[in-house]
């Protein structure tokens, strides 16, 4: 069978929202099927098998909490400064809160991944690769803070990604900005 | 039928383990009696249904996952420091790694709460009242930061945290100790 780009991404599409909304369980090549609106079989013929499609997935989320590149430079051309970098990271939490499917899906693909090596390694690489892009765009930036710092910082914003998707009351008597602000003036020095 | 304290213990024990390894969607009342190897219908005896037995199992984490009293007052003969919280939170961790289940049972149900608006409100007061906890035990032991320090070391420890049940060979490079030194050092100013 013909392959069609356009096709593969709504595939793509289709399994975030599935991963999202019924868990990693929930996540077959027949419900992506039937999500996408595509004859049965359809995803088959564009992955191998689940673990393949998994794969994908991972670089699907990537492409869609890739900020816009225009938007970025523009953001960017600010002198580097500790407000700067919170700015960075309120932009972080918008994307998230824009598109939260994505988020839920790299959550439950890390559950998955304590119970398939194979998706674990292939995780593991994933985030290890944005942890270091995180670093390496900091620093190259001459953005304030040393590499300690952005670690610190991608585990706090990690936390508040996590409490922001699944008990998103929890932090209300915290205004996200004014802990993003703390958190960049602290951990920045 | 009678009702007896430790076997009620057992069947939530159980029901972590099945949480943990299979995913919410895994925990049936069913898997419980399986898990924990007594009679059929056993689980349905002891909780009226399965969000009764969520409910009850936030409650086991809990004590699972609370500090030993003594181990806890012997730690808090130190003077209250910025070595102290350190010392805390690398309890905490330890803690976390000695009982990765209760942790990952955890994680399990706040994706579960995402599709279950009862859980939901379950899970935000369960966790709402843990951080209020920690706040209040932070300040009333005359610990070093305020109030916003503390929510600032939540979300960095519920990164690290996610982090390490998930996809540990992440943080290799960047070792706990000196990530919880720099962090509170950091964060309490």
């Amino acid at each position: 069978m013909r392959q069609n780009s356009a096709r593969r991404t709504a595939l793509l599409d289709a399994s975030i929202e599935v991963l999202a909304r019924e868990g990693s369980r929930g996540l077959t090549l027949r419900a992506v099927d039937a999500e996408a609106g595509v004859p049965k079989g359809t995803t088959t013929n564009y992955f191998a098998n689940r673990g393949e499609l998994l794969a994908q997935v991972m670089g699907r989320v990537q492409e869609r909490l890739t900020p816009d590149p225009d938007a970025l430079s523009e953001t960017m051309r600010e002198k580097p400064s500790h407000e700067l970098v919170a700015t960075l990271l309120g932009q972080l939490v918008e994307r998230m809160r824009a598109d939260r499917s994505s988020h839920l899906a790299l959550l439950e693909m890390r559950l998955e991944a304590t119970r398939r090596p194979e998706l674990h390694t292939e995780l593991t690489r994933f985030f290890a690769a944005q942890l270091e892009g995180n670093i390496g765009f900091h620093l190259d930036a001459g953005l304030p803070g040393d590499r300690t710092g952005v670690v610190l910082l991608y585990l706090a914003m990690l936390g508040l990604i996590v409490d922001d998707l699944t008990v998103p009351d929890l932090l209300a008597p915290f205004p996200f900005e004014e802990l993003i602000g703390e958190l960049t003036r602290r951990v920045l020095g």
